[in-house]
Formats: C-alpha cells, structure tokens, sequence
C-alpha cells in the first residue's frame, strides 16, 4: 500500500492509499463517522469516511481529537466544495488516543497561551504555516546563494570579539563561582567569550580569499527588551562580496528580496493564502507589489529632506545626523514612495567603524534598505578598504587596533574593495507572513525571562 | 567588460574579460612577467601575461605574492599542460600590495602555523578546497532533505535542558560576580541557560506535528578533549520522522550517506582530486566505493559474535553489553567487511533514555552507521513512544519526569511512533576529504584554549 501525504496525494480515483496523521475533528452519525486528518504536510486535511463495516471502526469512538491515526481506504472525488479528494476508509487504525485535556480543542487560543505550549502549536494551523514558511524560505535563502557561486562560511558562535562593540553579550563560561574574580586564562577558552552578536567580520577574512560567501546563522543580543520585533536568539543571513562597492552591495540586497518574496508567493501558496485570510488581509497583494516594482534609492541627504519638506510633524524631529527612525522609515516607504527604499550614505557619526569613509569626509558608504509594514529590514555597507582609515576608525570608536589586528590584516596583505549586508531572518518572515510577534515565527523564541523548552 | 570568475570561465578564444584575483606567484623576464592569479572561485588559478606594453605594466614589479589585482585581457587557449586558458592582458592594475612580511610565501606550511592563521589560512589551496567542500555539503544536506519534503526546524541554541543528561555544559549568562550564590531567578531568562547539545528532543515535537523534520545547526561540548576529532563547537544534521521505525530510519541514514558522497563526487571534482593527490591517496577510490556498494546490516549481537570469533586481540575485549570502541568498528568495517556496517539493537544499559525498548527488554532500537576511516558517523533510534515506558526510562536514568514534562506530552497525545539519528556534520567533511583534524574542517575552531577570531 502506498504511504502518501496530504499535501501532495498524486492518487488516481479508486486507487487505495495509506495516510498517517492526526485526527482534527469527527462527526458521527449512527453508522458511519467523518474524520478529518492532518499530517503537517500542509494546511488542509482530508475527510475521511469511516462506516461500520470497516475493519477498525469499533477504534473510532476514541479517536478525539488530537489521536493519531494510519488510514487506508479508497481516493474518491469530494462531492464537498474546497477539496478535491476524499477517502472511504477500508481500515481504520488508531495509533495514539488523545485524553480530553488536550490544549488544542477545536477553539480559538490566544498567542500567550499558544506561546507557553510551544512543543504543540506547530499541531495547529497557524504554526504550522509560519514553520513551513521558515523551512521553505530557509532553503530559498541558501538557493539564491548557491545559484549565484557565495560560499557558505559557518562563523563561530563562540567568540572573544564583540563585532558591533556595543556590549550586550551573553558570557559563556565553564567556571563556577565569582566569575569575574577569577582570571579568565581558568576559564575553558582560556579567555572571556561570548555569543556572537554578528559572523561580518569572521565573513570578511574569507570574502578576501574566496570571493563571495555567506554565512546563515544564530546570533545574539543580550538587550533586555521586550518588544514584537526583538529576541535574544535570532537567525541572520550576511553576504560578503570581494571586488564589489556600495552599488553592487545595494543591488545584491534588492535583487534578494525579490527573489525571497518570489519564493515566498511560488511555493508557499497554501500558507499564504491562509495567512492573507486570518493574519495581514491584503497580504499576496501587498507581497506580488514588491516582487514586481523597482526599488527606489535615495541618499539619506535625500531622504532626509524628503522627510522635511513633506511637511508631516514627526515625533522624533528629522535633521541630517538624526538616525531614522521607525515612523520616518515607515512615512517613506509606506506613505511617500509607496514602495522599499534603499537609502545609502549615511552620517559618518550613527555608524559603525568597519564602513568606508566617502570623500565627503562627512558620510559612509552605509545603506539600510526599508520596506513598508517593517521599516529596516538589510543594514549593510562597503568596508572600508584602507588600512589607515581602518585604524583611524577604530581609535575613533575606542577601539584597540591591536586586538583587530586578524581583521586589519585584511587590508595590510592585498587589500580589496569589498561590501555585503545583514539581515533578520525573523524580520524577512515577519515582512513575509504578516504575523507581528518575532516569538511566532521561532520554534522555541528566546527572550528575557523564557528559555523554556 | 564581462567580469569572470576563473572556474567557471566560459569566453570565446580572443574575447576579452576582466578577472578580479589574488597574486599566487610572478616570473619576470625582460619584457613582460608571468603572473598566476587566483579567485577562490577553485583550486586552479589562471595564468596572465602582461608585457611592458600593458598599460600597468609599471604596477607588476610590486605585484608580489598575495597582492590584489584587476586584469583585463584576451582569453587564449593555452600551450601548456593542465590548463585550457591563458590571459594576454591588455590592462593591469595592481588593487592592494602585499608587503614581504605576508605569512604565506609560496612553501609549505605546517598545520599548527596555518591554524594561528585561521583569517588567511582560507587563501591556501588546502583550505580554500576544504571550505568549498564544507560549503557545497551543506547545501547538498539542505537539498536532500528539501527534496524529501523534511520541514528544517532552528531548534533553539541556548537552552535550559540537556539533552543527553551528560553534563558536559557552557552556562549562558549575563550575571556578574559569584553566578552560583545569586539565585537563578536573576540571570537573563529567569532561570540557569546553557548551550544546546542536541536539538533532538526539540525536533521531536515538530516531527509530532508536521510529520518530517530535521535541524542543521551549532552544537556544543565542554569536554576538556585535545583530540583530532573533538571540537567545543559543531554543527549537527538530525532529523526525524514521525510513523517511522528503526528500518525506515537506517534506510534514511544510508540513503543520505551515499546521497552526499555522491555530491561531493559530483560537485567537487577539483577539490576532490586536489585532496587525492595531497591528503589521501585512494580518497577517490574509497568514495566511489561508498557511493555504490549496498551497506552492511548486522545487529549489535551479530557485531559481538563476529567480533569475538574473529580471533583478533583488541585493547578493550569484547562481550555482549560492552561499548563498541573505535578499533572495533574500524576493524568491522575495514577488515572485516570492508564497507559501512549499520548496527543496530544495542544494549540498553549502555544508550539514552529517550531510545525504545525492545521486547527482548535487554535491547534498545539504537543504530549506529559506522564507516571506514572514521568508526561512528550516525547515531540513531526509533524513540520510545509509549508514555508509561518513557517515564520508566526517565527514572531509571535519574532524570525527573517533570522536568521533561512537555517531551512526554508527546505520547500523551497522540503520540506516534517516530526515530531519527545525529550527524556530525565535520565528521562527514573529514569522511569525505581525508583531512585528518576537525580543526582544519572548521573556519575558526572552537577548542579547549582556543576561541581566537
């Protein structure tokens, strides 16, 4: 007997097939009982017909819901409207009962409660299109890659250096006691680590021998905030191209988030439809918009003035050397331009000693790309090249150029103009699915005060 | 002017292209200088001819080993052996010297000096080919499992479980000073956090509800181990199948073998031949026989009996309800049977409590694939589904049920039978290249003493 699954069941009318999965709801009438069952395939089940004379049917009065179940019957044309099959039981097997404190009764549950059984959710509809969603553009994200020659590059999680300098780390240590009186040569690395709260810079040592690379990875922020957009444990995508500048940075960026909201559309229609339907109305338009409307980029001069002479009254005043904030990023690329929005060339003040310093003297070669419903959704920027600027960077940071020394290295022993970009993966789910909460696009999300599971 | 990367060069004799490259080496006669350049797109590079009429042909002279170059000229086959193409330039510009202190002059280096390295090491043609091959892996263990329609699930890193009950753990804190005397309740996440071992039990509960699963990430050990093949830091493939059984699981298990033997076969010629000619001789040889020979089954009692009436003295005798040791499993699978042996049916004293008990109740449904070169690649089991078994098991190994409490949800409802197994994934890179040292597998490796980068 064929084992098949729901999703994708290929059966012909009258062929017998087999179907594992859990039972979501039974009606009974007095001599036959309609079972609908899931296998997680997708988001729809398929009814199942289940008469008396069918070995196992004494087993279908305990098969509540939530019991699991191996079915075998006969594919039959569904006379009902939205299913295309049906199947008439010619064995009924109950695997597992499901006793009646089952959390997920067929009713409405509110996300907190969904949250603090996060070994279940994935059972229900919603989660079960937001973990398939995440698995599909998770396999997109190392395609588009893949096509296009970047090497993977697995950065360390453990490391002793703090990328962004900005200090909310994770301590990971072997030591018991007073981990700060004792010197940290005791500890396993022989040194104080931490979580990685970025792999760039890791990532830039092998964009300057390979090429092209990638990494796609956990990292952390130990910010406690407890916010819909924040987690302590997060996945990021960062390309890291050698031979290239801010354009080529700008243009791998947006040819990216086309191509993830492509995928997106192509391959995940069920959970998409599903999620236009009960999370974002609106949201397969809102998404066939950005795959098929050229970006607009805009210095943040531009932007900036924008911002001004469109005479809205901001909460946060806009001036060039402001960081944008979210309700600026919003007004552009939801209000005024009505599409994602690179802007590049940003204040040398607001960012990071790593980007390269523009002739201007006044700006780097930054560039965020914003999208509507989100805000910021790729941070990223050519590195800067030349190794005086670098160090002069670093002092400028408070930085000691002695424990860069590997990353400075990079531009002593030839040196190459090179550029790539960050990115949230739970953010691109978020733009992608509308859901709202970062915790329910993570299996197990991790904030202040939850590690459960 | 089409940019080119040398691997997958594809111009028309007397076309012009650009390369974008490192310097490898340079000969100079009077009037012009050979220069072998190198991308990172593979192994080989290409050799340019640039004479003293090149516009730059001034810069050449300080175009030394590592410098960084951009040169455009005509593609023309080449007369001499190994390589189809050589460059004629018509421009030279030297992008980024690379004075005479550079580490890698063209000599040989020992593994050690390239491991101190770790940022450059990748420009060499061993770790170039490693992490090409380390790359192409990866993407072929996302597409084996995409193809099989497995939803890839990012169980979490940080955790409050241990998998294993081993204890080997790195705590994950934000507290300062004396972490044990202040109450857990203060750290981070409320309570005391580690680094995941294993996303097992986490996959578990989404195998449970959406059939199959699998997860790709960094796992971690404490251990205090200086050996070739222990690292702090690894990434691990395990997935797992909902209505699956030991069989289907060590189906699954040498089907995914073969399947990546196959890819590196396929998709890393180059490298592949490279690691043959200078790291195992037979490499090549010794993979083609994995890929098509049909793997051997024996259960654990057959490994034993086999083992004993061998009549060959091993350090650690050999009984019915000892460990397997690594001479053990070398000599079953390249002496004796000279291919990979899947065991299966282990003693249940010696494995986890999450494995099923067997109706002998002396054995557990535990498979380990071992294969020549290495011993243990996979380990793997078909869980204990049945809840009363499970909580049997939990005590009996001094873990308390409460504590697992949403890991035994899973057989109070609807619980199926289901089976996955752990890979290590530098142990199949080390399978594949020949490379003797996980550190040498690994872009910055995570070892007791060492965490630099």
């Amino acid at each position: 007997m064929r084992i098949q699954k729901i999703l994708t069941l290929d059966a012909a009318p009258a062929e017998t097939i087999t179907l594992n999965g859990w039972i979501r709801t039974r009606r009974d009438s007095k001599t036959f009982s309609f079972v609908e069952l899931n296998d997680g395939s997708g988001i729809t089940g398929i009814q199942v017909i289940v008469d008396q004379s069918t070995p196992g049917y004494d087993q279908v009065a305990t098969a509540t819901t939530g019991a699991s179940a191996t079915i075998t019957g006969k594919v039959v044309e569904s006379p009902g409207k939205g299913q295309r099959w049906e199947i008439h039981a010619t064995e009924f097997q109950l695997v597992g009962t499901c006793p009646s404190d089952y959390p997920l009764q067929k009713k409405g549950h509110s996300p907190e409660f969904l949250r603090s059984i996060s070994h279940l959710r994935p059972r229900t509809n919603l989660f079960g299109a937001a973990f398939r969603l995440r698995s599909k553009i998770s396999y997109a994200v190392n395609r588009f890659f893949n096509e296009r020659d970047f090497v993977q590059v697995h950065t360390p999680i453990i490391t002793a250096s703090d990328c962004e300098g900005a200090g909310e780390l994770f301590r990971v240590t072997t030591l018991e006691g007073d981990i700060d009186k004792q010197p940290a040569s005791e500890d396993f690395f022989g040194k104080k680590t931490y979580l990685t709260v970025s792999g760039q810079l890791e990532a830039e040592t092998f964009a300057c021998a390979l090429g092209k690379v990638y990494t796609f990875g956990p990292t952390f922020r130990a910010e406690n905030s407890n916010t819909t957009r924040h987690a302590a444990e997060f996945w990021m995508i960062e390309p890291e191209m050698a031979f290239t500048d801010l354009k080529g940075d700008m243009d791998l960026a947006e040819e990216f988030v086309q191509a993830m909201v492509r995928a997106a559309l192509d391959e995940c229609g069920d959970d998409l439809a599903f999620f236009n339907r009960f999370v974002e109305k609106g949201l397969i338009e809102r998404l066939e918009k950005v795959a098929s409307t050229p970006f607009e980029r805009l210095s943040y001069e531009e932007a900036v003035n924008l911002l001004i002479n469109s005479g809205r009254k901001f909460d946060y005043p806009v001036h060039f050397g402001a960081n944008l904030q979210a309700e600026h990023e919003r007004f552009l690329t939801e209000e005024l331009l009505k599409r994602p929005v690179t802007v590049y060339n940003y204040p040398k003040e607001i960012k990071p000693f790593y980007m390269r310093l523009n002739d201007d003297n006044r700006t780097v070669t930054a560039m965020d790309l914003l999208v509507p419903g989100i805000g910021e959704l790729i941070g990223g920027s050519q590195r800067e090249e030349r190794l005086d600027q670098l160090i002069a960077n670093l002092k400028h940071h408070n930085l000691s150029p002695d424990e860069y020394s590997w990353y400075t290295d990079l531009r002593k022993y030839g040196s190459v103009p090179h550029a790539g970009f960050g990115l949230g993966f739970e953010r691109l789910l978020m733009f992608l699915s509308g859901i709202q909460n970062i915790r329910d696009v993570i299996p197990f999300a991790r904030t202040p005060g939850n590690a459960g599971f």
